[in-house]
């Protein structure tokens, strides 16, 4: 059997318009944690090998520190280094051809924060797609996403403790990708493999805690596509139902981003590392429910359920006027605190917020870290 | 009725001194989140509108990323970027005459912790005042404040759980300003609405929950407000009292300050997007406490009440020599943690630390995240 | 009795073969936080009334903002300030003439995660040394380290609640150092003071709470000593045993290094103050457990016992493809929260994370803040 990766470089090579294009493909097709993915093994016993000889030269780290360069280089777990710092040093970002093509056309549309309702019975079959897609935020603002569904976040999956997800991730992109559910207690190796373009990975489970868990591209480095758009999340509901309420997922995510190419921002794996983002969006979008505002009745009970996806930073998540009745650290309804005006939810995580609406009003909520807040991370909660 | 916005615009023309000083005050007349602050309201229905204009054309994100401008640009909630960018991308700092008037008199004086009696009764009038003043924060340093009651940060107000409050704020600065209560549930809209010079704005509100709830000028940009000084600390006890304990309250803050300017340092709006800043301190300045620290005795049991206001970082609490008893995350006496040594208190919010001070010695009291703590966020128990 | 300080100064200028060299040396000598440590009070009242003066003319906090001098500057609780500016704004970094010694024969070797067995008895004695050493933290890197007993982390300390420990530190090293144990309650001024070379300091504590404290040198710029190495962690079982499990200690630690001085990179002091680190280690060694992982049998529960010693951050703990069954926030037993993803454990503090290993497979665990885990805090947990 031949190694479908090598192959798939000579094709990039073919294909690839510029040599930065170049780059940023050569470099996103490593699989950089080798114990940590099954990268290509069903189908590329040699891209495991390599994967493995690159793990043995690791870690180069002895860099010149305080430069960008030493920044990016001592992301010694993987092959996108070497790759890029063979190519002179070029920063790899998210400019893939796909993900800026008819970057003009990309439509704005408001991320739906409502939680779906639960599926019917106690299976619930979820099939994504991996695509490079340019995504518009803003009116003014399209960025070279890599997306699950074609859109960031991805979709929002709702089910309870217990149900069977039967999850096929279907790889449309040049780039290998896979699927990482926070919800799933399931041998990484296997399940989370990436797979190329036109291949798919499935598997089974079975959520065992309720909250609300990060969904996200673990293909290394993991930073590089997290930080590109590839992650959403799932909301585990108890067996027994919380009280009634009005339900919103607001998910974090930072955004890094280079020059425009070819009508897109394209996200930049370098200005990751200094974490210092440009914005700081709930549901992709700086700033969309100042815009569009949530809605709700007053006497409504409103959970909101909070997920930083990062890369980086937490959620100081807070209501203004209101304060949180209940907030859940962990697995709702188990250890309850009360009273809360903020609490951090950590990049990688989510938490459960919950209020009684007993005054009409206009409630921003905001990430009050407000260095961070005032990027993107405000939105409104209208109660009529 | 005429717009006392635009009004102001003419008049501030004319006052300024400077370009820089004229740039400064117009960006901040700002009101920028629309439907999150009843801006003008009772008095500038153009105002307001000018406010939705501005929401409307709202996300000019597409500026080079990476460059201090960017960092500055997107700040796409606030016509202070535009104020800013028509004027030729100059920093908006605090730097406002009256900010800085007089700053070499300005007096240092410590600011007092301990948590002040409660009322004698259920009601309690609380009149603040927003106004530009120098304050002295250290013997070499004068900052360019802009302050509740001329202190940063303002007056520690104290109450009970159910106790109303009838709070009123009067406007003496130039610049629009309002306050919002992390203690109130009430529409932000009505309450926290901003007023102009001359101006008041009152509301009650009862305390539903214990904690220690920050209190800061919600307008927009929020960052620049609370970022310049505007802010504080309300304790609220439950109404069944706490064990008896020695009772101080700490608020931590971050400084990012530009140039001397009239022998102040004002504060720099575009630091302060960097995230990294000069000074953090508890109460508004610098090591204070290591100076003159704080005093209790052998067998006290001490009840700290840690804010962070950030506006971006959180206080990682610590004392040297001790363990924290009791951590209460949410409403004391709810939910208490125990045998604690360090716990992140979140931007935005607040958390109750317990010791038992059972051994005599000098117990330092620190943000543990050192390259924080070691910008100013140190202090020392002394128990006798 | 003369001023032993003030002889080791002249000591060190004869000794010293660069000025660089001196002024890291001289400026590590300080003591900066006159009221929180005893300073060399057993042996040198001189050096005490030194810090006394050295604290009344304390604040020179007026630099110019921005620039990285500022940054220096205005750590203005140390004299290691007066002493790198007299020097010309050198930056002070562990580069002694010790600690990059025979850089080049540094041995690497794997730390060892597991927890030590409990002490037969009630007492446990531990005698630690401090001195300056090169440490070989990856094929490709020699950091000069300043360590407790010659490697980074410092060995791990296991005891049970009520255990009476009896520790002695003895400084090998030309520079100033202590020891903090968050374990113990105990005045710091008396028993975390500073020891010169060839001097000891000895005390003894019973831990009255459960958990992974962080033990740390807590000499002045305590970020300068924390963040060059000093520091590592005890773990505290209670009485009454926790269910049985395979225990394993992670302490974080953030590496901020300048350029190679005789074959090994410094901790820089400056560097440190900007809060972007080079790497983020899981016991000192970038990605070590991903060479070397954990291994463990399906059905174990295993314990991780996380501490972040920063300086600065937080160590968002996440096994990828697991969940954790609880979660401690403070003292083991007590407050579990359970069905958690990701918790942040702060800077100067710990958690301890349970989960059960139902299947075979290999678990990534990591700091899922990923612009750290990038820069090395990731590492495999293998079930076979």
């Amino acid at each position: 059997m031949s190694n479908p990766e090598a192959g798939r470089l000579s094709e990039i090579l073919a294909r690839s318009a510029t040599r930065r294009d170049f780059l940023s493909r050569a470099s996103a097709l490593s699989l950089a944690i080798p114990a940590a993915s099954a990268a290509l093994t069903s189908c590329a016993p040699n891209g495991e090998q390599r994967a493995d000889s690159a793990a043995a030269k690791r870690p180069p780290a002895g860099a010149a520190a305080g430069s960008e360069d030493s920044l990016f280089h001592h992301n010694s777990d993987s092959r996108l280094d070497s790759a890029v710092l063979k190519g002179g040093h070029a920063p790899a970002t998210s400019a893939t051809r796909e993900a800026a093509e008819h970057a003009a056309a990309a439509k704005y549309h408001r991320y739906d924060p409502t939680l779906p309702p639960l599926p019917s019975g106690n299976r619930l079959q979820v099939h994504f797609h991996s695509r490079e897609a340019p995504i518009r935020v803003s009116d003014d603002l399209v960025v070279a996403g890599w997306t699950f569904e074609g859109d960031i976040p991805g979709p929002i999956v709702h089910c309870r403790v217990g149900d069977t997800v039967e999850f096929t991730l279907t790889n449309e992109s040049d780039i290998p990708h896979s699927m990482d559910f926070h919800a799933a207690q399931i041998d990484p190796k296997v399940a989370f493999r990436s797979v190329v373009e036109g291949q798919s990975v499935s598997y089974t489970f079975k959520p065992k805690w309720a909250g609300i868990f990060m969904y996200h591209c673990g293909t290394a480095p993991v930073l590089m596509h997290i930080g590109s758009g590839m992650y959403g999340a799932i909301v585990v509901s108890p067996r027994e139902p919380l009280p009634a309420a009005k339900e919103f997922v607001l998910v974090q995510g930072e955004y890094y981003l280079g020059e425009t190419v070819n009508g897109a921002r394209p996200f930049d794996y370098q200005k990751m590392l200094s974490t210092v983002p440009d914005f700081v969006t709930f549901n992709g979008r700086p700033n969309q429910y100042i815009r569009e505002p949530l809605r709700v009745k007053v006497g409504d009970r409103v959970r909101f359920w909070v997920g930083s996806v990062g890369p980086q930073h937490p959620c100081n998540f807070h209501v203004v006027g209101e304060q949180f009745d209940t907030v859940y650290l962990g697995a709702p309804p188990g250890t309850p605190i009360r009273g809360v005006q903020t609490f951090a939810v950590p990049a990688g995580g989510g938490m459960c917020f919950e209020l009684l609406c007993d005054v009409s009003g206009e409630f921003p909520f905001v990430n009050h870290a407000f260095g961070h807040g005032q990027k993107g991370a405000i939105g409104i909660l209208v109660v009529e």
